[in-house]
């Protein structure tokens, strides 16, 4: 196919292969192809595959599309695209492109856009498609079969229909498999099921996916305040939810403002901005490790073979509570831990601290003796190194907990944070044993 | 419900309530529930829901259901269940409960079973059902609805179909969808898509999960090594394979041996040991970082005030090094980055390290002047961190393309390793730096 496109005189075969590519395939083709060529090729497309193909190209590449062909076109795309895509384009173009798509759509649908495009960011609105396919309790199975056949073509799925009176009001849903398992003749409401799962548009996505997880549906029904259908989300669409979210996790736990653009997309401007806060409030935080070790700089001055053990009791302290915090963080997402678990918690890592401390504190003193220190120095590292690592992983493990009571998100208590809290903790608890074993 | 339960004299409200529930409400429910009443609400549910309601059960309920219902009962659960829920549930069971679940299936169930049980941990193999809709292309569209119609209940997903010869090798696939659109005098051959996604038995989950994200497909078909259709994936497994790979790399990038138990359900002996031998690991690396300050300590004796910013210097180059690290390891699992772009991550992250730097620096040089610092100590302290950061930001970027390219888990370039390295890297920095600066 490279090899077509490079040379690009054999336009026929071109076309040929087009038909037989997947159309992501094809959408990734399209990512490393110049410009005019471009266009040229999403030319050569078959009409049914051109708006499946352009809904996988990049932003970057959907705005050279859309800048450059002729109305008639883009309004044959923007029809063919399911909406919750239409909207997600919208999102990502500029102003004067988003007026050109908007005034290849009809009236009707422009409505229903803006309206989408008035969903809170991250709500179950905004990730919503209203491709669904809606019955009327009365509907005798033969009639619903049929009604399916006819739109099916434009829903975007049809494995579980909703049930919807006359108010839009959902009443249950019934999903096709039992459709087809039941007689012609009986009605829509004896097989529907009146136990429904749902959200609201104004649920956070989260929320979304935690409901897709728990129940294992394929799609979920979203309601106004009025407990009207509006829409339903479906199941590929929380995939990219849950990647998404994991990601949001991923950068806050380092310390790094979330963003959604892909890393090799982000100019090393933003890049710097979304860290630079973090970094300057962290290494803020950290001068108070530095006040600590002012504090007992005497003790330093007389021991001085103690400041050599500083990195390793700092790590050591901060790797402990970072596992702690990982783990309670985790657990938190995938609601395994709730916010009432808070003292098993405190007991479980308190007694994993006492575990992991006292084998580190064994081998540290085993080495420590080997390498001929003085006992007592010995001695009153690796004390230090198992109160340190009983308290890293019971702050550890409790803070994530304590941000999420107060409604903050549980990702920020991670490494960073911990680290600096540990380090104040670990120093203080080194010294003040330093001082009772090797007194000044 | 709960005090239904509590109770628990008004059988007919209890069994009456346990058909509106929802199957994965009533096995929450059932895991706060004493053993004498697990087994007597089970019974009350409805026939069509109790398998549903077992496949969501913790495997600790699973295993007392299993342990007291008759072999008759136990035959008409397993029968019910889908395979690869039944494959799952072996997984967790002691070997004379799984004897009993065996005994209880039929020879030909038995042998597949026993095959699945054999696929390679966290293969395509292990987490595929063999609940597909298979179609003859030679049929009608008419002949194939009718057939789909017939054998649907026992299907996990009929979205897809799929469509194997007579050696059962796979041909193409053919969506429901087209199939309804279609005339009922076309063939299946007319309407199939002969180019197919598909995996293999070995595959590794981690390669199925992201074919489902960049394909955006509802089932995966899986093949063996002559190409014959064994079974096929479903999103919404694909959805726990997601969590898990993510769970996975959080744990690995706390510097944690990952574990597919939730924390609550790990008792803190094996918490202990999937953390102890890298903190230990990481302890001895944290040694080095003592040797540098050793190997400075006439320096430092010199000019104590400088020790009290070996903290800050430490945990700044730490933090910036793992940012550099989380974004590049979410990268390379979101398949956003790729071993090839080495030398553009470099040369990024060495600019991103430089305005980071410099910002950090200008702070930190205007905060130690306030506090009347000395103004020779304040510069070697801000070239530091300057030099450190960009240092830690390269570091972090590439070590975990490093990684990939030598086929480990880019997980493993995280935090806590990166920090150990950055940290040994900043004191022979600053170190350096001083002695040029503040000569002894």
């Amino acid at each position: 196919m490279q090899n077509l496109i490079d040379n690009f005189d054999d336009i026929q075969s071109i076309k040929k292969k087009l038909t037989v590519i997947n159309i992501v395939d094809i959408a990734e083709i399209l990512e490393n192809v110049e410009n005019h060529k471009l266009l040229k090729i999403f030319r050569l497309l078959p009409k049914d595959k051109a708006a499946d193909v352009f809904s996988y190209m990049s932003p970057e590449n959907q705005k050279i599309i859309i800048e450059t062909i002729t109305d008639k076109e883009l309004a044959t795309i923007v029809n063919d695209l399911y909406l919750d895509d239409t909207v997600d384009l919208l999102e990502e173009l500029p102003a004067n492109v988003v007026k050109k798509v908007l005034k290849n759509t009809d009236g009707a649908t422009r409505k229903i856009i803006n309206q989408f495009l008035n969903y809170p960011e991250d709500s179950a609105g905004s990730v919503m498609t209203i491709e669904y396919v809606d019955l009327k309790k009365n509907l005798t199975i033969k009639d619903a079969i049929n009604r399916i056949r006819k739109t099916v073509d434009a829903k975007e799925t049809f494995d579980i229909c909703y049930v919807t009176d006359s108010h839009r009001i959902l009443e249950g849903t019934v999903s096709f498999r039992d459709i087809l398992l039941a007689n012609d003749n009986q009605k829509i409401e004896d097989i529907m099921d009146k136990n429904i799962i749902f959200a609201h548009t104004t649920d956070d996505k989260e929320i979304v996916s935690n409901m897709f997880m728990k129940y294992d549906c394929s799609s979920l029904a979203v309601v106004d305040n009025e407990k009207r259908l509006v829409g339903i989300i479906t199941v590929d669409d929380v995939v990219d939810i849950i990647q998404d979210e994991n990601t949001e996790d991923f950068e806050l736990m380092a310390a790094i403002t979330p963003s959604e653009k892909p890393y090799l997309k982000t100019n090393v401007f933003r890049l710097a901005l979304n860290r630079i806060p973090w970094l300057l409030f962290l290494m803020l935080s950290a001068t108070f490790t530095g006040f600590v070790i002012h504090n007992f700089e005497n003790q330093l001055a007389a021991q001085s073979v103690l400041i050599a053990f500083i990195p390793m009791l700092m790590d050591t302290g901060g790797n402990s509570g970072s596992q702690s915090a990982t783990l309670a963080i985790r657990g938190l997402a995938l609601n395994e831990i709730k916010v009432s678990d808070f003292f098993i918690i405190m007991i479980k890592e308190s007694f994993v601290g006492l575990i992991a401390g006292i084998v580190l504190a064994i081998f540290n003193f085993a080495r420590l003796i080997i390498l001929k220190y003085d006992p007592l120095v010995s001695l009153t590292v690796c004390l230090s190194i198992l109160l340190t690592v009983i308290l890293a992983n019971v702050i550890g493990g409790i803070l994530p907990i304590l941000a999420k009571s107060l409604k903050l998100d549980p990702a920020l208590m991670a490494a960073p944070l911990i680290t600096t809290i540990v380090d104040v903790i670990s120093l203080i608890s080194f010294f003040t044993i330093a001082s009772i074993f090797l007194p000044v």
